[in-house]
């Protein structure tokens, strides 16, 4: 992105550095959840320990990106475009922090499942899992290089979620149906679950921001047509 | 709120517009979501449809508010106070909207629940809803009257909140072992608890916007006792 069109240098290396925090955020979260869900999947107690420990980090850098907008907004007056970044990135940084609380949620799931019975059902949650992980990669490399089009297509990969996520579910209640006495362990894998569906939920909601900042149309509750009819 | 110290009698004008906006928004949510109980209380099929239908109007109030803070800091830049009462209510109607989902989702759930069977396990939910439409009708209150003491009080009501939900799933969690037939239904039920134990967590979030209008002070993320510490 170019900031070069405004008379103060000064200004642009604020607008550069709020960016590059948004993306360090964004690259902390993703690494939290990927974390999170590795030390699911591995019964790994100490890595989801570390998951738990660092989730303070992704707040306080919620914190301090909100400050330094709310400062932006204040000292350099922005219009336009610039003010739309502004909103777009106070947005998106609630959705990060939030993606981010999912990666504890799992983190505690895995550090409480301690018996190999437990963990026999946390396989069914890998390819939703890996879903998710991807959905939230591609929608912070379509927001680092503010490309709309990209947007509009990371958004409609939250259909393939929800489809795996029943799926999951479905799965899971048979389980339970099966041997009634596994109903509180399969419960958590299934909290677990919801939690990650609504990663792809969050996504998309960054997706709106994207397109809301480059096309200055705000796209939200419209759905699939509306954003491709946005983009022509 | 007096907002009779600036000198441009229109901004007042405009501060006050947006902000009798957020209350009419709160008080339609709030209206939402009890419907919504009610309709899965009473299995009122045609109550819930209304809900279902006049769930777009809380999102057009998302998006009209946000338009009016963009706009009103483009035009007038407000510093300080202002501001933060325009980054306040941005945030702020983001947890409403997001409230009025939770309504549609649990409206949805009572025109699913066809049989009486079904509907005998939402009996579980009457106090954890009645806990959580009087906490919500607290914090808009609080917002009202921009009511930091309030604010904290209602903020504390989520603990309660929790604890019943706990109560709710370990019930629900007996009736699907004793019968696992009755265990898809009862799901249902649970995702409803669970997004009405979430509607605790955006009141707790609205707290914290109030807090910050007042006192300038960030207190997301450090629980209770900071909360306390913060407001002497």
């Amino acid at each position: 992105m170019n900031f070069g069109r405004h008379i103060s240098g000064q200004f642009n290396v604020e607008l550069e550095s709020i960016r590059t925090h948004v993306l360090a955020m964004g690259g902390l979260v993703e690494q939290q959840i990927s974390f999170a869900m590795q030390a699911l999947h591995k019964g790994d107690i100490e890595l989801a320990k570390k998951v738990v420990k660092d989730d303070h980090k992704v707040n306080s850098m919620e914190v301090s990106i909100d400050e330094a907008c709310t400062r932006i907004i204040a000292k350099r007056q922005p219009t336009a475009k610039d003010l739309r970044l502004i909103i777009a990135i106070i947005k998106t940084i609630t959705d990060l922090e939030r993606i981010g609380d999912v990666a504890t949620k799992i983190a505690y799931v895995a550090i409480e499942s301690e018996s190999s019975a437990e963990r026999q059902f946390h396989v069914s949650l890998e390819p939703l899992c890996r879903q998710a992980i991807g959905m939230l990669h591609q929608v912070l490399d379509a927001f680092a290089r503010m490309d709309v089009a990209a947007a509009a297509e990371v958004y409609k990969l939250d259909d393939k979620i929800d489809i795996e996520y029943e799926a999951v579910i479905r799965q899971l209640m048979t389980y339970m149906m099966e041997d009634p006495k596994n109903i509180p362990n399969i419960l958590q894998v299934m909290w677990s679950a919801r939690a990650i569906e609504r990663v792809g939920d969050r996504c998309q909601n960054i997706c709106e921001y994207i397109i809301y900042f480059v096309k200055g149309k705000d796209v939200r509750h419209l759905g699939n047509q509306s954003i491709d009819d946005a983009l022509r």
